[in-house]
């Protein structure tokens, strides 16, 4: 999420691009996003003007040079047909396109606006992309993508909204444009220099303030050359048969899903299914684009969005994501009041709840998971672990519950495996007190650095009936057996830091019978995701062990495609005659809408004891409880399951005598290869 | 193709090895393929027995390494049911497999026979094979799939011949099995040593000649302990809604195509259709295994298959492929008549059309395709192509049509560009003698090491109108124009070798308007290919660079899908006022049936002149010729297809001031990223 609204103005009447900019500022915007070239400046299909029509476009010196790699989006001519059967036409687009792009590199602007594919079948579109893209370039690419297909409402209105704005002159040159296609717009002029202002650009590869402001304020030209008529700036035409998530993720597809390549979301007045929707979660949205007719006119006359778009804007804002206006004027008070409402909306989302503010700093941070067996955790582990508000007044509870039903003329026997620097010790002593029990409570930990403030702490808070016991539990030989056995050996996909190999250990001196473990029981949850995000910060790697390695992290940018299903259970004690560790599941999930899936997100539910639980599985999670973030199984390739399909999800887990490791695959709607064999690429260490 | 029939001799009932190796050598088969493991052997899902059951096998010390490791293909058990839903089952089906593998791993057998997989969903199956072949282990797995679904009259006839084989009694032990799938077999005693025999082991890891034969004949004990009852070697049942290639499909794709696992295909006594049966070319099939209960008995008493089975067995003969015969004789002679049937079928592809035997050193030998405009060829490349007996009688033809043409009163000016040692030279003066016309004959050739050769040729054989010209066709300063330019600059795929760029050059030469050019037009082809052998053949170099190059190869063990399409064409001479020779092309195949494909076969036709045309397009083949092989555009993925899908494939011909390349991509079935963006793995340099 963005610190403040960052809004650009999208338009392609440019009489003179500093006092655009000069406008924009007054307006509010951060930065205005305008066509790179001439659009009278017709070309044929190897690029080249017959001379007659003048410059390609103003210069690269009208404004400096950090006006344009922070001010100024560039847009490529909407008319570029690249996909077109007609190879007159599709030979001139690539031309243009390689042009435009080209001058858009040796402007280093922040990002360039390219045209909504304008037709289902783009692949030549996306060679063009991904010929730039694969290139050591900085270029940023949005490409335009109608949220829904544009009705002929939507259309219409828009171009008169077009052929509204600015009030100038259509003039026709008497150049003869050589392709049917070409659009009429003034040719810029240069004269005033735009100096630098506050805002920051998101989508600039530099992290500079914007440039936008403080130049000279001078006015339009009245009469300076504009457009000729409508449709300037329409959306591309999509295919009636495809909605355009569809064409988009051909697209990127295509390119491979290179992170460079971002989507530039317009809205429209009709929205799709909430689904549909929310498959843009986990996509690369940069800006979204708000066309002025989207507006509604509250009773006080200011523009305002349905309840519907609100809930959508507001979902998106979530993510790091600018916006765009673009068309004409339909309110009083002009763009500013547009820009004041998005705002407005905007600040709806804060104060951020507690948990935001802890957790943003982490979202789609990929972690390896913890090694808690092998490694020692380091103080500052521990230290956030132990602020979590919930977990431990779960425990607390939990062994309250389990002292009711044991002996109560005793004294019960506690003992806290993995006691870290001891909270599971404290909860457990106020449950005690609580219950007005008697207890004799052993922390047994293994990494030496906690037993020293676990020693501290006995000390201090005068804990006379609290044994440091400094061992392996695997291998401890205890003095005497346990009533309960309390634990958080939990990882984020419950038994994936060993819990279930620890507590075979432990429960040796647990009471047969009537010994209870805290928890008693856990199940591990999976859900197909799609997250262009994640697979992109997993992908930079650009090796095979990354791409079978499970992460924890804070899923954000990110849509799940199903509710998580139960995957593996373990429950405690196990008085099985021979412990069998690995499992193996096959998890079906319908598909409602078509998606791209790039891993599954794994989750664990734990009953501590009776009904007392903590989860972060989304359906029953424990509001507040921050220790764990969810577990990201990539997939090596991202898979496109079509609408209606089943997501089919094979997941292993295996052991040795020296390691455990997940392997997985899918096996429709494509079969993929089995991830990680033997664990050659991710294991957690015994 | 092998050297001589290499077959093996499938059984389950085995008292004494050394005498059934003595049985089979007496039978002429070159080795035997027999259970690893005592079938009574039950396990629980840790592999444990209860020491009950006696040895899991015979020891290794029964026969010498070399006997095991060319003579003994390993049989896991058939019981084993890793994919079954009940826990019990598949936990017991894992340990015994991953036993047995180990055993086969221990004994280095050359090949592991494994069962077919008992279900369609055979992710766990998968798993298991796909951990072996993750190791570093010479193992070849050969799973058996049949080649249609078993009728119910094939299983009750196996079973009926199972039953019979052997003049053994059953004997019941007292061991109790633990597993309703238990199977009961003789144990193996331990006897005689086999020594070495003569029989090439192809599916051996070592080279050496089989050890079969020349041990001591004793036979078999009658009594030995044999299968109680039918069903011991049924193929494993397949899912009714399923057919045997899709479940193999999975399999191999879960298991990442590895080239270590190979399919043993049994024959069935009903064959699927033509182009299912085809679907097989492409495969990694090692072995074809014959059920005695196929064959068909001739007027004199002998087993003979019948056409069908004939056609597809000569076909699969192609290919490195053994035999394995199974099941009890049921025809006078035994089995020695069964295996001579087999050879004499197989003596059917002999003796080899000449252009097979100068053709199958190449067989699916990836070549990187020549350079020749960076890169001078080397005499022995010339002298390969100059053998070609087809290509210079039509480049002949086609100058002889063309003389007629030319004016007949004066002296016909004609260049060959790219006259390498002179072959065209020479069916120019041929053509010029047999159209009784006068010709100034120049040579033009870059590479100073053939113009030796050419020169030396002009003074040995008196060709007073013939001047060599030292030089870059592309550059030259002709001293007059030609009547007929003849070049053989094309490469596999046509364009591939910069013909189109050579001739825009040299065509400054050609007289304009009545000046003709030979070739005057060629144009590509290209066809969605399944090949699993060329797929591993590029994925053994691990690099993107590799799966991205187009490769010079004779196609071999490959299945085309669908009938080539036309793809880019150039014309010659070019007259146009910008010469663009960038294409792109999107072709759509319909693939009849399922397939997995593994990119593209290029080829080409070009017109020399009139109607006389050399190709190497399958359906306009000029017969004979061998001067080129087609190209292989791989897939990075391969890609699978559903029945009655749309194979839809994307080409480019993209060209810089340096560089030709090629980018492509599939947008149906599934769409994989654009290969090669920007020639960064494969490109042709001018």
């Amino acid at each position: 999420m963005l610190e403040k609204l960052t809004a650009g103005w999208e338009t392609s009447t440019v009489s003179d691009l500093k006092d655009l900019l000069e406008e924009a500022r007054q307006s509010k915007f951060d930065f205005v996003a305008i066509p790179l070239v001439h659009p009278r400046f017709e070309r044929d299909h190897l690029g080249v003007s017959d001379g007659r029509m003048g410059t390609l476009t103003r210069s690269d010196m009208e404004v400096d040079s950090r006006t344009w790699t922070t001010c100024v989006v560039g847009k490529v001519s909407e008319w570029l047909d690249p996909s077109s059967p007609d190879e007159t036409v599709r030979l001139a687009a690539e031309a243009g396109m390689k042009q435009e792009l080209a001058w858009a590199s040796h402007l280093a602007v922040p990002a360039v606006l390219m045209p909504s594919p304008p037709r289902t079948e783009c692949a030549n579109y996306a060679r063009l992309l991904n010929q730039v893209l694969s290139q050591p370039t900085m270029l940023q690419l949005w490409v335009r993508v109608s949220l829904s297909r544009p009705s002929v409402a939507d259309d219409s209105d828009e171009e008169e909204g077009e052929g509204e704005e600015e009030e100038v002159q259509p003039t026709e040159e008497d150049g003869s444009p050589r392709s049917s296609k070409g659009r009429d717009l003034g040719r810029a002029s240069f004269e005033k220099e735009a100096t630098r202002a506050e805002g920051e650009f998101v989508g600039s590869a530099c992290t500079s303030t914007c440039a936008l402001g403080k130049a000279g304020g001078k006015r339009r030209r009245p009469g300076a050359q504009a457009l000729p008529g409508p449709g300037l700036v329409p959306p591309g035409p999509m295919s009636p048969r495809e909605n355009p998530w569809e064409t988009w993720n051909r697209l990127r597809t295509l390119c491979e899903f290179k992170s460079s390549l971002g989507v530039a979301l317009e809205l429209t007045g009709d929205l799709p299914d909430p689904h549909v929707l929310q498959r843009w979660h986990g996509e690369p949205v940069k800006a979204l684009v708000f066309p002025t007719a989207i507006f509604l006119t509250n009773k006080k006359g200011y523009p305002v969005l349905s309840k519907a778009h609100q809930a959508f804007v507001l979902d998106m804002y979530r993510f790091k994501i600018q916006v765009l206006l673009r068309g004409r004027n339909r309110h009083p008070g002009g763009y500013p009041v547009y820009l004041q409402y998005l705002e407005h909306l905007r600040l709806k989302l804060f104060p951020l709840p507690e948990q935001d503010r802890f957790e943003s700093p982490y979202y789609d941070f990929l972690q390896a998971p913890l090694q808690p067996l092998m490694d020692n955790l380091e103080s500052q582990t521990y230290e956030t672990f132990e602020k979590d508000p919930v977990k431990y007044a779960q425990y607390e509870e939990a062994v309250a519950a389990a002292l009711a039903v044991t002996a109560p003329t005793t004294v019960t026997v506690i003992m806290v495996v993995g006691a870290g620097r001891g909270p599971l010790v404290r909860a457990s002593l106020a449950a005690a007190r609580r219950a007005h029990r008697d207890v004799r409570v052993y922390a047994v930990e293994k990494n030496p650095n906690a037993v020293v403030t676990l020693r501290n702490l006995v000390a201090m808070e005068g804990w006379t009936n609290v044994t440091v016991v400094a061992t392996d539990m695997r291998t401890w030989v205890a003095p005497e057996k346990a009533d309960i056995l309390v634990s958080e050996l939990l990882g984020s996909f419950g038994d994936n830091e060993l819990s279930p190999e620890c507590l075979d250990g432990a429960q040796a001196f647990l009471k047969d019978g009537s010994g209870i473990s805290i928890p008693c029981q856990y199940t591990s949850y999976l859900a197909p995701i799609s997250s262009s995000k994640l697979w992109n910060e997993v992908h930079s790697y650009k090796d095979l062990k990354h791409m079978e390695t499970a992460y924890v992290v804070k899923l954000h940018n990110f849509c799940q495609l199903a509710p998580a299903q139960p995957c593996f259970t373990f429950a405690h004690p196990n008085r099985a005659a021979r412990i069998d560790n690995t499992r193996y599941t096959c998890l079906r999930f319908p598909a409602p809408m078509a998606a791209t899936i790039h891993g599954f997100a794994g989750y664990f539910e734990a009953q501590l004891y009776k009904d007392i639980y903590i989860s972060i599985v989304p359906q029953t999670f424990s509001t507040g409880m921050f220790s764990w973030f969810p577990l990201y199984f990539p997939l090596r390739t991202p898979a496109y399951a079509p609408e209606a399909s089943t997501v089919e999800i094979h997941l292993w887990r295996n052991a040795n005598e020296r390691r455990v490791w997940y392997e997985w695959a899918l096996t429709s709607p494509v079969t993929t290869p089995i991830h990680n064999p033997n664990g050659r690429s991710y294991w957690i260490g015994l």
